[in-house]
């Protein structure tokens, strides 16, 4: 793929973000990953949605973090994203947001439970929250170390990336990520409306009880297992 | 009806789904019966709204449950329509989604009460919720489980589907129906307001009361009795 | 005005209903009078306001409570807003919803304090609800008996109606009016509002207390008193 | 700038408003100064937004308090303006809105706390709530006392305008402002955001805790510090 074009897919699925009602003014960024050149294409920092060309994408190198094309600044959370590029070469597209239900829980500290079949049918554990980040990482890299504290949180938990594709920031907001950007924004989305859901659901019954496992597997193996059978061939 | 006709109404019906802010993506669907001719027209499985065409619905013979027309897989939610087309005749049109309110209800495992005359202008009674399904019902025909786990909440709670048009599936989201596709539609939209009034009802009020019998049956009758009055001769 | 012009203006109020999202499908109705002829006009029953016309509007004579122009069964609701007419002569628009926040307020049964200037600035006092109906009026003249409920609350409250132009009837939602049909519609959507940003309060703070009657007549006399500086001359 | 031109700009920021969703009807207003000239333009009283025009625009004198250019009567909150503008050399433009969520934290009478980096990205302190006004203050020129109250709570709070854009009126709703209108619409879109994100996320953990200082100093700081490294040079 061209420069061009992956700056184009980047470009595009930005927009979505908009449209979709997860950002406004400059609250968010899509990277679009190009593994076989190694590179990735993000969003510049601090530009506003309703203002953004193609030719704005910054298009940064994976190996040495460095910009290769583009004259704008990358997204201040570019090295968040380089981290996990790094560490996970099956992601291919990477998405941040301030989106509102999903930055609440992130507030609130709080992994989202499974307590639906709506979240089951995308992934089979409760969305996991981060720790709160020690000062001497915050005094650091930060946006590394969001990164690394992402990664710290996955390796504990022994969550996989593709089946665990979004996770919550303590403090700060979602993460959300897939095999391309197009479906690191849909994670995003469906992130949101899972929160918003949870939110209701524990309203409504403080007492609601996480899904039991064998319903969970039924839902996401319909999807996602070896046996699915949801979708098109 | 000709097939086409059919798919045509039926991918209709499906499309108004996002129009009226109750699905997105792909989270949804509607199925809409020719009687006479013994099918059902329903969405393809895992299809965005914006990608359908009305020669993507696929026909469903009701009782053999094969695919009669379409080349795409239908629905994965295709033999709950099934069941329910099987054991309540008086049913033409079938919608499921997971939209915000219904969907937390449902994942609370709580019947919706009947606490204002929006509710008793569309139903006589609160909107039950089933069980949560037991493991072995989950290893087996799922989709069919869950047609026969809505049924099976009916017959225990002596409902009449017609005048009872909707459904919560514990831990999973609403069904809805009607004489056809878009009552079908008009009733899962209803029941996603119902849901978020009694929400916030009991948030303002967690001692508000149902409505007394007299005046439910006051508001149900003045639409759907035998004197009823509301509407065009 | 001719019976024509009468229509216009009803049908175009009525289509703001559901711009304002304070209605959708047939949840709702405008009448606006004529008092030089005695008359106002309605909503049919029933009739979806996407598919409303000018022509399709009633017009009922205020005194016998007969259609006097139309061919469509006026809004089942008409007894009410009759009744209103009749006892209130300065009241020229009535609006009927069931707008989401308000009816959630009516079905918990509660009066809507005053708990900030957003409200001081319409109206001086809680918005009331009614009583709920003894069985005997419900089985009287259901729509006739709403109205006189709603009376009967203005009377023992000795409220003035264009001071305090909404009203809850206790588990159904809210009636507003005015001067006109347009002033009951701004109306119908400022109470929605306020009962949206007063549910949010006592969610943040359940312990928040009504505005002092200090700031409530500075606020709603700046606007409505006899010294009034707001708005142009 | 001609008189013309900050008629334009200010018509521009007003109409921004609605289209941002944090007003409807004529429930706020815009002002925007021009200060080599010692004079603002302000949002005629009470005129709906749809029917703005620039020409409809007021200009009133930073000194003397006089309106210098336009037609109508400028909004009943121009006095607050005045004060703010008068104290605070450094702002350029103010906002007043009614919008949902500012609003109810200012009638629960509550500071917004700093709950997350959403929050921290833009002020690094808690969003002020004034006192609620004394009855002396309201028998005077309310308005003019309503921005002494906001700026005696500055001073109380050793608060820096520019540093904390925003504040809420305890039982009435938020001021923002900034170095130019624009930049206060800003401001009073992200504090009803802020306002969103904080009580869902009380509302998901009570015990919510707020961020730690070295969190929000990074975020603060990589925005707005000296070495700010957020946007672009």
């Amino acid at each position: 793929m061209s420069f061009e074009q992956l700056k184009h897919e980047c470009w595009q699925t930005n927009m979505s973000l908009p449209e979709l009602g997860l950002v406004f003014f400059t609250f968010g960024n899509v990277s679009c990953a190009d593994r076989e050149q190694g590179v990735f294409a993000i969003k510049p920092s601090g530009v506003e949605y309703e203002k953004l060309t193609p030719e704005d994408m910054v298009i940064v190198d994976i190996a040495t973090g460095r910009t290769v094309s583009g004259t704008l600044r990358p997204s201040s959370d570019t090295n968040t994203h380089l981290e996990l590029y790094r560490r996970y070469p099956e992601i291919g597209g990477i998405v941040h947001t301030h989106s509102t239900y999903a930055s609440a829980w992130a507030q609130a500290a709080k992994p989202v439970p499974v307590l639906g079949t709506t979240h089951a049918d995308h992934l089979p554990v409760e969305v996991p929250c981060t720790e709160f980040m020690p000062d001497d990482r915050i005094q650091n890299d930060y946006e590394t170390e969001t990164g690394l504290q992402i990664i710290d949180c996955f390796t504990r938990l022994h969550l996989k990336p593709m089946e665990n594709p979004m996770v919550l920031v303590a403090g700060h907001g979602p993460f959300t990520w897939g095999k391309d950007g197009a479906q690191a924004v849909y994670h995003a989305k469906v992130l949101e409306e899972l929160c918003e859901i949870a939110y209701l659901t524990l309203q409504i019954n403080p007492a609601a009880v996480p899904l039991k496992k064998s319903l969970i597997n039924k839902h996401y193996c319909r999807k996602h297992g070896k046996d699915a059978y949801y979708g098109q061939l």
